[in-house]
């Protein structure tokens, strides 16, 4: 049998109750939200508390859910509670949505206590999760594969959820039913299709009870310490997060590699786990195996080396600095002649670009600006165009030796990777005249000799 | 089959083998401890490492026994290493200590690989723990209750013991064999009395294999992946040990309330045990529930409440500190008459004590020291005496307004619990008349009528 104290206990531990709260009771029928009904109704003058009742029908049996539905209304009459039934299509809506019915079930549920709970001005949502609950939560994560986080399975509290029977038995909530006489109804999560659980209940469960008869409890209890460890570890990966981690752009965080370099592993996978959470908003789509991935990568350090992890996240390292981001590197490419004495538009990088020629005089002076450059007219063979880089681009920087990759002069100019294919290069028949923001060529330059000047600006209409 | 490029990778991420390392190999005979001997065999070159074999005969089974160390012997013969068989009588070594027969066998393998080692100068001892036992090793940790260390299960790597093959399937191990005919004998573990084990390898696996088929790697996995947050909170709560903890005696070791209060109950526990392992050796007896009961202690603030911990262990607060003990603290009880212008002695306290009168005259100077006070000798009430403190003991401490009990008036002067017993305190036969090292009576105090001086002084021999 429940001891109230005990119930108490809990609330008070975990803070779930303060007082004059007003509570949405989520009540299936089934002797567990019976119970915490039964229960918070015993203890509204001592909290002070205001309780509601939802109930969802959630349409998969028929007549039955309507004699529930007429049981929990009946309930909160005697209780003089006021009740809001709600009757929806789970099926249609799992359908809609490419949910399973178990998903589809869970998701309309909670909109609906939040909807309740908003429109009475409601604190708390208490739900009936019980000690065993906990116990086979915790053996279906084990057995499915997690990390602490995943084993601390149901918690107490989580925002505006309260669970005040997590601490109580199936076996003392069914004998507090009969005790009281409530007579709940059947059980609906043993009719809905969520096989594997029933099966971890019916038949794990007990095979563990001949290990160790209090293997609920025992289970219950590791929970309840790991969680302890499982949030100081949250807490610390948070403080490091807000130090760390810079936001650039809504889908694009950077943290810099020496300040990864320091951190323990433990402490990595909780931050590249908050980044996934700010990002794509679901923390768990990176795994322990993500993460041996990513310590390779700046291991390596190797700048521009890219990997892709699960829903579009794509990370890379740039230099110090490590970058996560979902954009969807749309690739740029583009390739147009020039006309001379016109502006010739690059829309794919918003700027626009034009030549002209001028014969030298004596008081000619090398223009300045880094968009503006002189070449030497007369060693330009063919047509001249304006292009993004392909693979194997060569190119002679003015003042070097002789001729280097462009992809080599990219990483010693430190562009970032995602930048590199928005440079304009102007090109005649046969080589690369102009990195446009950069060098030019030496084979072009203005020398001694040069007679006839070719003039290119490169304009760009406003910042990409 | 064992891909060999595995067990090396094991090996170079735990960093098992460092370059030249003479390595004991503990050889059953069975096939994990065969195929151990054996790939470590392949590797000799690679790492330039020099193999030992130890071969303990538990002497449970006979002939078989005999049969298991003959096996040994002639595959080592094979393989040119080193064997060093040692026969042992496991039950005797078990009866005589009092241990089961499973921790007798554990405790003497363990001696007898780590005296091969100091024999041949090793720096590892090799161990065939293989994947599956990581797995059932984690479940029986798990069903007996156990937080987030216990789940780390067996380590790859533990001071100088190793276990190349912690990453590889019992399955995997059998094939080897097959494939280098290597016909290990039967497994001795399966004939060990260790049931409980047994039970969870044939029984429990299985069972939870219908759940995932690869519950072994996935459970061996959660194993690693919780260790790599356990070895975080390790050394996080080592490094507060250092900065909190004093050892003040060899069995007394204090930390600042203040210290305590402000960290998370994740690294508390962790401090805690940390002080059970300097006191007494084994960090496990410190549980969860003490730790509660030690917060409840902290947050009640009473100076001198002290509470009971496993292995004798004392913790007690005082003012500022938590101090943990395991000093049994002997009740001192003393009381002596005082004679006359002679010493009396105090074995107790290891002190001593004596009195004589003085006339009054008009250059009489107060004594100074702390331990010699005078009283106005007519007042005095039959005979002196010196004894320590009994309940309800009650003071006029000078220049207050009236009679304490002697226990506030302790607890006001922050004297440590332990240290109170120990105060020696002058009595006529009616009152306290001077708390030693504290405050004279007010009743007694010299006053302008005082005609005879009572001198007495305390003299403390050496420290206590």
């Amino acid at each position: 049998m429940i001891d109230l104290d005990k119930v108490k206990n809990t609330i008070e531990k975990h803070q779930l109750i303060d007082l004059g709260d007003k509570i949405v009771v989520a009540v299936s029928g089934g002797p567990d939200s019976v119970c915490l009904l039964h229960i918070l109704h015993k203890l509204i003058n001592e909290y002070n508390i205001k309780l509601y009742v939802a109930h969802l029908n959630h349409n998969f049996r028929g007549i039955e859910a309507q004699q529930d539905a007429q049981y929990v209304n009946k309930l909160c009459d005697e209780l003089n509670v006021m009740c809001f039934i709600k009757s929806i299509n789970v099926p249609k809506y799992a359908k809609e949505h490419g949910l399973s019915l178990e998903e589809a079930g869970r998701v309309l549920r909670y909109l609906f206590f939040e909807e309740i709970s908003e429109n009475v001005g409601a604190q708390k949502i208490a739900v009936a999760h019980n000690l065993n609950d906990q116990a086979e939560t915790l053996l279906m994560r084990l057995i499915r594969g997690t990390g602490i986080q995943g084993l601390t399975a149901i918690h107490h509290r989580r925002h505006n959820i309260i669970r005040p029977l997590l601490d109580i038995t199936r076996r003392d909530i069914e004998d507090y039913c009969r005790f009281h006489l409530l007579q709940p109804r059947l059980d609906h999560t043993n009719l809905q299709p969520i096989y594997h659980r029933n099966k971890i209940r019916l038949q794990l469960i007990p095979a563990l009870e001949e290990y160790n008869p209090n293997i609920v409890e025992t289970l219950a209890k590791t929970a309840e310490i790991l969680k302890v460890d499982s949030d100081y570890l949250d807490l610390q990966a948070e403080d490091i997060y807000k130090i760390l981690i810079k936001k650039e752009k809504a889908n694009r965080l950077t943290l810099p590699i020496q300040g990864i370099n320091k951190l323990h592993p433990s402490l990595l996978i909780r931050l590249m786990r908050l980044v996934a959470e700010n990002l794509v908003g679901k923390r768990e789509v990176l795994e322990y195996k993500h993460i041996q991935i990513l310590l390779h990568l700046i291991s390596k350090d190797i700048t521009g080396k890219s990997i892709q992890l699960p829903m579009g996240i794509t990370v890379y390292t740039n230099y110090e600095k490590l970058i996560f981001t979902t954009e969807t590197e749309e690739k740029v490419s583009f390739s147009y002649p020039l006309i001379r004495d016109s502006y010739t538009n690059i829309s794919e990088i918003n700027g626009r670009i034009r030549y002209y020629i001028i014969n030298r005089k004596d008081d000619f002076q090398f223009p300045k600006e880094a968009f503006k450059k002189a070449f030497d007219w007369d060693i330009i063979k063919g047509g001249l165009l304006v292009r993004n880089r392909k693979e194997g681009d060569r190119f002679w920087p003015l003042g070097m030796k002789g001729t280097k990759k462009l992809k080599d002069y990219f990483i010693d100019c430190k562009i970032d990777r995602h930048k590199r294919d928005r440079i304009p290069l102007i090109c005649d028949d046969e080589e690369i005249i102009w990195v446009v923001g950069h060098r030019i060529s030496d084979l072009y330059k203005i020398t001694k000799d040069t007679t006839r000047i070719l003039i290119i600006e490169f304009e760009q209409l406003n910042n990409v």
